[in-house]
Formats: C-alpha cells, sequence, structure tokens
C-alpha cells in the first residue's frame, strides 16, 4: 500500500472519531453511513472528486470505519484515509449507472454481514449525495433496521476547529488576501468578468508559498449592479462599468479548508447613500465581531450587527453567517448554526464562522465579510487581513 | 423584469418541453418534478450555483413549467429562464437549513393547489441534489399521490442534439485544445501540479475567441504514475517527473456544454510497452469512431475498440464512453447510454459522447480520448482537433 501523507495526525483523527461515537451513542445509534464527502473526509482523510457515484463512510462504535465506494476510488481511498487496506471496501462497477443493480444493495450486503440487519442505523437523509434511491433501496434490503435520520451528527461535531485545522484556515486565508488583491488590482470598466475570473483561479490555485490552491466548493461569485440581487448567477463575458458596484464572493480553499471573504468593488465615484451604507455596515462588523465570544449566543452577533444596521436606519433582519471549515462542493457551509436573531447555540472558542453582514438594494448590493474564529478571550479574530470597506477605483 | 438573454431560441425550448411532455405522456405521469440542475437548465434556461438548496422545475402538460426554489434564487430565475414571471415561484429563507421546516411543504403546496396532491408525480429519485428527506417530506404532505421515479427521464430526451446545442459544444472544442495546448507546453520535469492546474483554468475560462469559458462540471483531474489507478484525484503541489505518465482529463465548457477531451503527457523517453499500448489505443480509437454510426447499436463501438485491443494482446471490457451535452457539478455526463458490450441503445445522429479509451495498468494509465458527433453518414466527428497521441516530452 503506498505511503500515505494524512493531512491530519492520527490523534486528530482519534479525536475526531471519538466524538462521532458519542454524538452516535447519545442518538442511540449502532452504526452511523456518512455519505457526504465533507464528512467521509473529516473522518477518515479521504479526498477524491469521486462523490458523483454512490460512497460513504461506515461508522462503528466497536471497529475502525469502513470507506465504501466504487472499486476505482478504493484505490484513492487507499491513498488518502487513515485506515488499514481492510477497511476499504469497493464495488464492483457494473453497480454503476444499473438499472438492475444499486449500489447499496453492496452496502447492505456489508451492515448485514456485519450483524446490522436489524440495528438502529444513522443515514444522513438530508445531506448532499445520499439520494431518495439510496434511502429507498436500503429501506427494502434491510427491513428489520431502523433507519435514523442522523443528518447533520457529523457536522456538529466539525464545529469546534483543533489547532490543526484552524493551521489551515490560516494557510486559506492567505490565499483569500491574494485573491481579493488581485481583483482589486484587476477590476476596470471595459474589461469582461470572465478574464478576471480566470484571473481569480490562476491566484487560488497557485496559492501563497507553501500553500498550493485547493479548489473552492463553490465557483467565484460576482454580481454587479442590479444583478446582486441574483446572488448565485456566475459570470459571462459582459465588461465591468463605471457606475456599477460589483460584489465578489471567494473563498481561498487549503487542502479542502475554506476562508471565503467577500469585498464589493465600486468603479466611478459612489453615490452618497452607498457610502452611508458602507459606514453602517463597517459599524456592523465590528459591532458582530465584538459580541463573538465565547459564552454568547450566537444570535448576539446578528443583534449586534443588526442594532449598529438600525442606528444608521437601517432594518435588516436576515440570517448573515454560517460556520465554515472542511468541505466539498456544493457547499462550503457547514449547515449547523447560523448567525440570526433567534439562534440560541452557544459560541465556544475555536469556532469558524463566515460572517457576511450584507445589504442588498433594489438597484446595488454591498457586501463586506469576514471568516473569523472566536478565541478563547475577548473579541473575535479576522482570518484575513485587509481593510474592511468598500474599494473605490475612480 | 431584466431583459432575459437566453442561450437558446424560443423555439428550441419548445421542442425540448415537448419531448419531455411525450415522455411524461408514455409513463402516465400527471406532472414532472425536476430537481437536477442540468435537467433545470435544459427545459427553462435556468442557471445559477444556487443547487446547494432545494430547488427544481415543475413540468406541467396543459402550463408552463414553474421554476421553484429559494426566494433569492427566484431573482436569477428571473434573469434566466424563459417563462414569465407569474411561472417563477421562491419560497421564503426560513424553510433553509430550518430544522422545523422543510422546502418539500412548500413545493407540496404548490402541487396540492395546483390539483396534483392524488395524481400521479414523477420524482427524479436516484438524481442529484434530490435528498432522501425531500423524499420523505413529498411522501408525508402528499399522501394520496403517486409518486413514480422518473430518474433520468429528461436525460434520455437531451440525449439527440440540436444544431444550437452542437453549436455551443464546437465553441466549447476550441477551448478544450486550448486547454490540452497550455497543458501540452507547460508539463516539464520539477513543475509543481498546481501550477499547471492555474494555468488550465485560466485558459479554461478564458476562453478562446468570442467563446468565454465557464466552469466546467468537474474540476481538472491529472494523476501521474502509480496514481492512474486513482482517477480521481485531484492534485496537490508534488513534480512532475522524469519517468512518469500523466493523465490529464479536462473539458472546455461554454454555457454549461462541456467536450471533454483527455491526453496524457510522458515526460522522459518511454518504455517499449507504453509505444505498444498507445498504437494499440489508437488503432483501437479509430475502429470505435468507424463503428459510431447511426442505426448501429452503442454496443459496437465498445466491441470496435475491444476487438481491436485484443489483436494487439491486450484483453480490456469495461466502460468506454458516455453521453455529454449540458451538465452542471458534481458530473458531466449524462447518465444514460454506456460504451459497453451489452448496451442496446441504438446510435442517432446528433448524439454526442466522450469516447474514452484507456488502459490503466498496475504503475502507469494511458488515455486518449475524443468527444464524439455521431453524424448523419460516415464515421463520427470528433469535435477537438489535436494529434491523437500520447504526447511525449523528452
Amino acid at each position: 500500500m503506498p505511503a500515505v501523507e494524512l493531512p491530519f495526525t492520527p490523534s486528530e483523527y482519534a479525536r475526531r472519531l471519538g466524538k462521532v461515537r458519542r454524538a452516535m451513542a447519545e442518538r442511540g445509534l449502532d452504526v452511523l453511513f456518512v455519505e457526504d464527502p465533507s464528512n467521509m473526509a473529516w473522518i477518515t482523510g479521504y479526498d477524491g472528486w469521486s462523490f458523483y457515484v454512490h460512497q460513504g463512510v461506515i461508522v462503528f462504535h466497536d471497529a475502525d470505519p469502513v470507506w465504501w465506494g466504487r472499486g476505482q476510488d478504493a484505490n484513492g481511498a487507499v491513498r488518502t484515509v487513515w485506515m488499514e487496506r481492510t477497511s476499504i471496501a469497493g464495488y464492483a462497477d457494473n453497480y454503476v449507472q444499473s438499472t438492475v443493480r444499486h449500489p447499496m444493495q453492496d452496502l447492505a450486503a456489508i451492515l448485514r454481514d456485519r450483524g446490522y440487519a436489524g440495528k438502529r442505523i444513522g443515514l444522513e437523509l438530508e445531506n448532499y449525495y445520499f439520494s431518495a434511491k439510496a434511502y429507498l433501496v436500503l429501506r427494502q434490503e434491510l427491513p428489520n433496521a431502523e433507519l435514523v435520520d442522523a443528518t447533520a451528527l457529523v457536522n456538529w461535531q466539525r464545529g469546534v476547529k483543533s489547532e490543526e485545522e484552524i493551521a489551515f484556515m490560516r494557510k486559506a486565508a492567505r490565499i483569500s488576501e491574494k485573491i481579493v488583491d488581485g481583483i482589486v488590482e484587476r477590476v476596470e470598466p471595459g474589461r469582461p468578468k470572465n478574464e478576471v475570473v480566470a484571473e481569480i483561479y490562476a491566484d487560488a490555485i497557485r496559492g501563497v508559498g507553501d500553500a498550493w490552491g485547493d479548489y473552492a466548493a463553490i465557483v467565484p461569485l460576482l454580481p454587479s449592479g442590479t444583478d446582486a440581487a441574483a446572488p448565485h448567477l456566475t459570470w459571462d463575458d459582459r465588461r465591468f462599468r463605471t457606475g456599477e458596484a460589483t460584489f465578489f464572493e471567494i473563498a481561498g480553499c487549503y487542502r479542502r479548508y475554506h476562508t471565503p471573504f467577500c469585498r464589493t468593488v465600486f468603479l466611478g465615484k459612489p453615490p452618497q447613500h452607498i457610502l452611508d451604507a458602507e459606514k453602517a455596515l463597517v459599524e456592523g462588523l465590528e459591532a458582530g465581531l465584538d459580541a463573538a465570544r465565547p459564552g454568547r449566543p450566537a444570535g448576539d452577533v446578528a443583534r449586534a450587527l443588526f442594532g449598529a444596521l438600525e442606528r444608521a436606519g437601517i432594518h435588516k433582519d436576515s440570517r448573515c453567517g454560517y460556520p465554515i471549515g472542511i468541505s466539498y462542493p456544493p457547499d462550503w457551509g457547514e449547515r449547523t448554526i447560523s448567525f440570526r436573531k433567534e439562534e440560541e447555540t452557544i459560541l465556544e472558542a475555536g469556532m469558524t464562522f463566515h460572517f457576511m453582514p450584507g445589504l442588498w438594494m433594489e438597484d446595488w448590493g454591498l457586501e463586506i465579510t469576514e471568516s473569523i474564529l472566536i478565541r478563547e478571550t475577548g473579541a473575535a479574530e479576522c482570518f484575513c487581513d485587509r481593510p474592511r470597506k468598500l474599494v473605490v477605483k475612480d
């Protein structure tokens, strides 16, 4: 077996497995099947663009996790996971894109063989890549099992980052800074958007220093002017224009760890109402960072932001942040906690968030965001170090 | 409503809708819900990186399709779909990442209001992004509906490409060529892989001429040496090495249409057995292209390839191609037809495939592929125009 260069230490993987097993025990789960590639990677180190076919990690209380997936991807598992070869199970290719077979029949056989046919099996029912059909096949193959919704069970364990993970996010942050520096330099009236995106990608993948860049879980998003109301449009070759604001949503990514970092660029002389909004937003950001302390509910961050905006005469009430860390497409959030007023989850040191104060009006949008780390004492730390302002190029 | 610049003509979208409705009628479906973003885009023109939350297109027999999704993404629909504003339905943000609400409750309400509570509803049970939970919520909300597996119903309608689509794929092919030219130029012993990937991305997104580059549904894959056995590993900063073959799997993408195009680069002097394999593979490719004609079963292409390889003493028997066209992450195949011996689907002019003859041995891999178009007469046409050979840099 080729030597595996794990991104994290054995004790880190043991820490993670322990957390997952404790959470399983709390839920009375005998075994857990994880198909979300972010959760697979977090638990085992598995890495590869193979999540377009069924695959997963089976977590046991009393044995090493098993990586399960397509045969050719088992070769990828052999090169990336911490477990031994005996804990890697590949299914035959005739299960792929078949109308007569489904990979979950193979998984069911493994669970049966291991004695789980009549047990409580946790499944990520609302998570990427675990399809309706996958569930129905398991249901049919394991009629005596209790299939329990374990959506986000692993995601919640990922919330407090270890020092090793924080170190990866610091590397990602250097890449985020580089990307934003490049944007600020290159955006000009008349330049086609795709040319700027080409350079964003080049900067992102080249990385910074010894931190080579990984692909981000979301492509660069850069809506301009009135399109800022449709924040998930991707690019084309339309040119940047004087008098328009463009909001750039990017993330440096180091070994699957993301530090999203957004800035808005205005070409020309911004109208006063946008400058007023900038001032309010920056005050709101600072108020939010100050509220982002261990022991306080996550909702405090949103309340602090909204309070500062209210004082500037702006009423805003929507979700303004989410946890970040390791991720695969199609999303880089952890899908657990939100920065919104009603969020009661208590912040802990080591949690990391993308704090996204933004204002969207009918024909313009302004977003200035920070990826943040909750620290033991004091206000949250920002991973990236660039001025917190609307970028104006006049 | 902002002017929508549809990628295709109204008659093209009418053609597509007609095909889907006929297929629905054949299956006795009263209504169809489509969550695969590729199918959503093909039917309506919808485009955006929003498939990380639930969204979809509802196809009716007697009314325009309805785009359904998150409120902020309805703003994206307004800018990209051919239907009127009254056919765009957004759900409130408090359905997103909620433990007490699920977006499918909102969809169920729409279906109920429109009279489908007791009807036959087609669902893409085995397709990306339609989760187990989504199915279970619909099941619960619509207890009198018959939920029918309509996986790939739309995918099958996409098989024969219109002239408009073929024109997009020709633009994508120019981008594929540019990417491969850049690879051939830049790969050298000692160069870190991520640097070459950075340039691949830059070439891909800059595009060629008036064809700006879109993001591909799969990131560049470039396993070297023994890693070729693990074809879905992504890159890091390890350097290319003399004496190793690296297989590059890339695709130019124009407005979501892909023409994958793979070449293998050998640094140094290739051993004779690899040159022998190259010769056999090229003969196999040519034999396959010659068999790829309308009226013949798709399995003929595989048989032709394997026959040529057998004559060179190489036994191979696996899937060696799949249909291509429009796609979103995580995959660029259409997941309908395969080039494998047992495939009986009859080829038709206008079908497009990624023909992927490849040889993987224990410590090396060789792949030389073509994206092909089945023509009215004669052998298949290759979209890309570059030498069909192992690239040797000595």
